[in-house]
């Protein structure tokens, strides 16, 4: 089959090598290109999609994002809604976000900005620390792996999801749950999909139902985040900090506040990176499936958004 | 019984408390005091113990140390050897300090500091990341804890101590694979006690068996470690950097170089702390083993050190 590939992110050299490989792969095309699409059957995107580049695909048959997320192709007009489209589930995505997410609650906990303040100071400062409720927005393939070695860790763990879940050691909620699942979390840990239900949900009225003092960290989509809601929650203290990976533009514009914000931390989305080697063994086990005409791996439910 | 505490470095008054309500303390004495401590049975001491206070307590039958930690006394002369010595053990203890080294192995495979720096001149840079190697030195209390937990999050996990161990998915060595050890680690956590065959064992001939450009934790004690060997080993890119919670001197004085290297990061012995509360429950269990004559818990070997 001929796939084409539209990254417009990252380099495509690892996709085109590791996808050649394989004898159901006649042809790979590397969008911007002059060459005849017409064949084309598989597109595969990393974010976001030039337009028109739809209308030259006549025979496309199945989409894949490269990255866990598809909001890049939930909100492009030009995506048709009878083509199936997947995503990247892969454990060692999940594995890369636990523990980053890990790291940042540690250093809030271990109040490491401090430290590293007093270390440029000479300052030897035993700060003291207490245990911390966590809360996971998003129990899903990578909210659900969190959660679960947060409680290995020793962390009192608090879920939300749509549906509720049950995982051992977790106190779960659904839906209808939030306020009370709020009311629990001194550390917030977005792993929420951006959907019309999720756009904007980190906004002042949730922030306010969190104890005093609670912590931010968003690593899921910057479209979740209602930025003059944080930065106000920050500098009344209703929030103490924010380790901030997903932004609504990227990179981060420089005249944004959030750079500078003394409460925030910034790293340049970067949580979890999908690697192409294991992602491409999915991506190749889907083929099989599409020649074959079975059910195609980790499936977008396109009315619900993810 | 009758408890004199000597606690130079922590508040006494959270263990008077906890202690005092149980029936089997009669009375509890903190150092320095003019009472007459010629009924003291039992010594808590947290370092270090001054001199003479062991003259003191003619009817002396149990010292235990108030941490894990029992270096403070070997190596004190006024120590006698027919009395037992028990040290702290405790899940919390354990667990605070596999979430620290977490904490400090993450920072140095996700480029922390340099992403701080990099947030405070506005730069977005997407610093990739790979898996790292991990050798546990120690395989005790908090070692063992550790490596379990790491293997849980998906690193490749080494591990040393004098008798080899048999943890699942740990590469066990004993005493004499050293050199074998430290071939394969890029980040080596030291959890080892300091005895006479440890100390100082954190040298150049250590950092030079280890891959270039690998990362030392030490969380034990600062026994441990030739700091001049560590400085030079920073200053050749030999090791790429180092988190220390632990010194030959506390607070370390600011003089030391060690404060403002640029590939050190320091935080005051707070890896794990104590908590009250629950070493209390030990302590009291181990009076209540005294009393009725029966062998107490987490005895040190004083023959072995540790
Ligand atoms: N920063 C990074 O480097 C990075 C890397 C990878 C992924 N991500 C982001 O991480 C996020 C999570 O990815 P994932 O693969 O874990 O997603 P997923 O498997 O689709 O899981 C989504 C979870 O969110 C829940 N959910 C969806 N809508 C909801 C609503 N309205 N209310 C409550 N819960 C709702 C789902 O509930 P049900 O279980 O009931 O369906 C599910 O538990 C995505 O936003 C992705 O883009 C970021
Ligand atoms: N920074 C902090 O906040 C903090 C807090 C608590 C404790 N600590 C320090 O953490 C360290 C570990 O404590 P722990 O309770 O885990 O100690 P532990 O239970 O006594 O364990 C010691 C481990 O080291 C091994 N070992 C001893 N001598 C050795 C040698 N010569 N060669 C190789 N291995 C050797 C032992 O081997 P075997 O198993 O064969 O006996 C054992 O596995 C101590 O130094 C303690 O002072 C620091």
């Amino acid at each position: 089959m001929e796939i084409l590939i539209s990254s417009s992110v990252w380099d495509p050299k690892p996709w085109v090598s590791g996808l050649s490989k394989s004898e159901n792969v006649s042809k790979i095309h590397v969008w911007p290109t002059n060459d005849d699409l017409s064949n084309v059957e598989v597109l595969f995107v990393w974010k976001p999609l030039d337009n028109g580049v739809i209308d030259k695909l006549p025979k496309l048959k199945w989409i894949s994002s490269l990255g866990a997320g598809v909001d890049h192709l939930m909100h492009d007009p030009q995506i048709p809604s009878n083509i199936p489209i997947t995503r990247i589930v892969d454990p060692f995505l999940a594995q890369d976000m636990t523990n980053y997410v890990i790291m940042g609650l540690m250093m809030h906990q271990r109040s490491m900005r401090t430290h590293m303040q007093n270390q440029r100071e000479l300052i030897w400062d035993r700060i003291t620390y207490k245990p911390l409720k966590v809360g996971v927005m998003g129990l899903g393939a990578l909210g659900k792996d969190l959660a679960e070695k947060l409680v290995v860790l020793g962390f009192d763990v608090y879920g939300f999801s749509r549906s509720e879940k049950v995982i051992e050691g977790v106190k779960c909620f659904d839906e209808s749950g939030l306020n009370e699942f709020l009311k629990e979390t001194e550390v917030l840990v977005n792993l929420l999909p951006v959907t019309p239900k999720t756009e904007n949900i980190l906004n002042a009225d949730v922030f306010n139902q969190m104890p005093d003092g609670a912590y931010l960290i968003n690593v899921a989509r910057g479209n979740h985040l209602v930025e003059k809601d944080l930065i106000a929650a920050l500098d009344s203290n209703k929030l103490s900090g924010a380790l901030l990976d997903v932004f609504k533009e990227e990179p981060l514009p420089t005249q944004n506040p959030l750079w500078l914000h003394e409460k925030v931390s910034i790293t340049p989305h970067v949580a979890s990176v999908t690697t192409p080697d294991s992602a491409i063994k999915l991506l190749l086990n889907n083929l099989l499936r599409l020649k074959k005409k079975e059910a195609l791996l980790h499936q977008v439910d396109l009315e619900r958004g993810y």
